[in-house]
């Protein structure tokens, strides 16, 4: 079994970004959100048919774990009544492609952040989706956009959230959205960046001391980190803190979107296969097909069937860490018999 | 012969970092700045010997292109004023080492940058240090420290002094100082995401096509670009731009400031090595053992050494590189006979 944990509804039917827009305009004009459109089950298929499950087919994967398109949060637009509503339509609507197809698609939900504001209506949405049937949350460490005005994650701001993480047995997806900062390309160097910066805050801190069953999943290969595994390992005794195998990589995963075969060599050759989680990100960030091999960037799956990994570490990779991660992943699998 | 093109003076007499203290207490309480301390030929002397030195004949490297400590620009203290001072203080502690080991240092200039100031005093000090026999610059991209409050690189902004360095013949290692953000420890994250991100806004613009003279060295082994090469070849593509080969690779070098051998087999796997410097940041940001190894983590001459490399090709990464991408460092070893 292939299960790929990092899938964006970023092919959503259009009536969705176009209310988001009018939300923001009624916004700025001091006027009420307009009402959400009708969005039928038949759009909502062929708007996955097309895209997503076409090419899990194509590509040979089983299932992905399914949450809002990640650039279009913008926890930095609006306000926390903005960001609430928006996340709210964002997560109703994973929750009816995972329902129209269970077999393949079940959610990971956007959380209203907003800058400035606390993480209670977070927690409330995390506990709503929760309830809806998803596993787990995406949880932005910028809300501000390209602009880092939050604390640091193992900053005492963030541990609602991860009480309530802890609580619900659901682990969270750091990402961030896209940047109004334009120093940052969103794809190309704020997400990247977040990546690095998460795990670098993860270092210096003791997160997991207080929460030792918290799960983070740090997507984009981990950033810049398996590439300088040196520096951080380095870093860490500099610090004064354990090893990393021990004072972060027991709470940490990285997934494998990374976009061509030398990167994914890496991230196996220097990261335990047991924090390596399979995603693509597809029909995300990198939508072409690399002239090198002829095949889709981020087609992923062939990378990590290319590297050098023996068979148990493939399951690894491709279902058992994201079983281990998502616990309520693996038990609505172990209902159907999977 | 080795050239080592990214050396900072760590170690500077304990007097220099004094007075940068005790100048920001007087810009903070409105006094003039002190006056700048004496410091003996013999301390400077004591103060390389002891450690740069001592490590290059260890280490077996012959020359280190060396610079200002890059944590202690710190351009987002003071005003420019301040900038100015510190500027012209660090570089001319630089011109004071390599008048003493002239076989063995030469000097890149730190820039007295200042958030919202105009670029006028940074291309006055390089033209100063080049007269010095200075042979490149250390440009920050983010001066604000972890804030990121000035433009993209590729904005006019910055033209005033990609001018200067083009018709002066030198290169800028783009390279950030301290962060104030508290978000972003400094070698562990802002080192890095600036690497990432100023390579993408290279990327997104089209800076060589206005200076196609110009030379950018972007340290530490290229934040997470070579780790995530699928990543800007695809985005380069979608953004509609040419092969990264011939868009950005002519003017684009990377150090091997990446201080594990998996990272720099990938670099060299990934990377041109035509494009890559010898660099080690000795004494830097990782100063302790890899117990993995029993080697310094910044030791990067043992893994350029166990690279896939052709003799060719090293030589290219340990002097050839340098010597073109610093053509007044190359002049000044031609004069010597080397």
């Amino acid at each position: 079994m292939i299960i790929d944990c990092h899938g964006h509804y970023t092919t959503a039917p259009p009536q969705h970004d176009a209310w988001r827009q009018s939300q923001l305009a009624a916004f700025r004009e001091g006027r009420p959100s307009p009402d959400y459109p009708a969005i039928s089950d038949d759009e909502i298929r062929e708007s996955v048919e097309q895209n997503q499950l076409r090419l899990l087919r194509e590509r040979g994967a089983d299932m992905t774990i399914f949450s809002p398109r990640a650039s279009a949060m913008a926890h930095h637009e609006g306000d926390e009544r903005v960001s609430g509503e928006w996340a709210r339509a964002c997560n109703d609507l994973i929750a009816r492609v995972a329902g129209l197809f269970p077999e393949t698609f079940i959610g990971v939900c956007q959380l209203p952040q907003s800058p400035g504001a606390d993480l209670k209506a977070s927690v409330a949405e995390l506990e709503r989706c929760v309830e809806m049937g998803f596993v787990g949350c995406n949880l932005n460490p910028d809300p501000s956009g390209g602009r880092w005005t939050s604390p640091p994650l193992t900053d005492r701001y963030w541990y609602p959230i991860f009480e309530k993480m802890v609580e619900l047995d659901v682990p969270a997806m750091v990402h961030v959205s896209s940047s109004c900062n334009p120093v940052f390309h969103a794809t190309g160097a704020h997400y990247i960046n977040a990546d690095t910066t998460a795990f670098m805050q993860l270092i210096q801190g003791d997160l997991f001391a207080d929460f030792p069953g918290l799960r983070l999943v740090i997507p984009h290969g981990g950033g810049a980190v398996p590439y300088h595994w040196g520096r951080y390992r380095g870093l860490a005794d500099m610090l004064g803190q354990p090893p990393l195998s021990e004072h972060v990589m027991r709470n940490v995963f990285f997934d494998t979107c990374v976009y061509h075969q030398p990167g994914i060599d890496l991230l196996v050759r220097v990261i335990d296969t047991g924090n390596i989680l399979f995603g693509s990100e597809m029909v995300g960030a990198v939508r072409g097909i690399d002239p090198e091999t002829g095949h889709y960037f981020d087609d992923t799956k062939r990378y990590i069937d290319a590297a050098a990994l023996t068979e148990a570490q493939r399951v690894q990779v491709y279902s058992a860490n994201a079983r281990r991660v998502y616990p309520r992943l693996d038990q609505a699998l172990r209902e159907r018999g999977r």
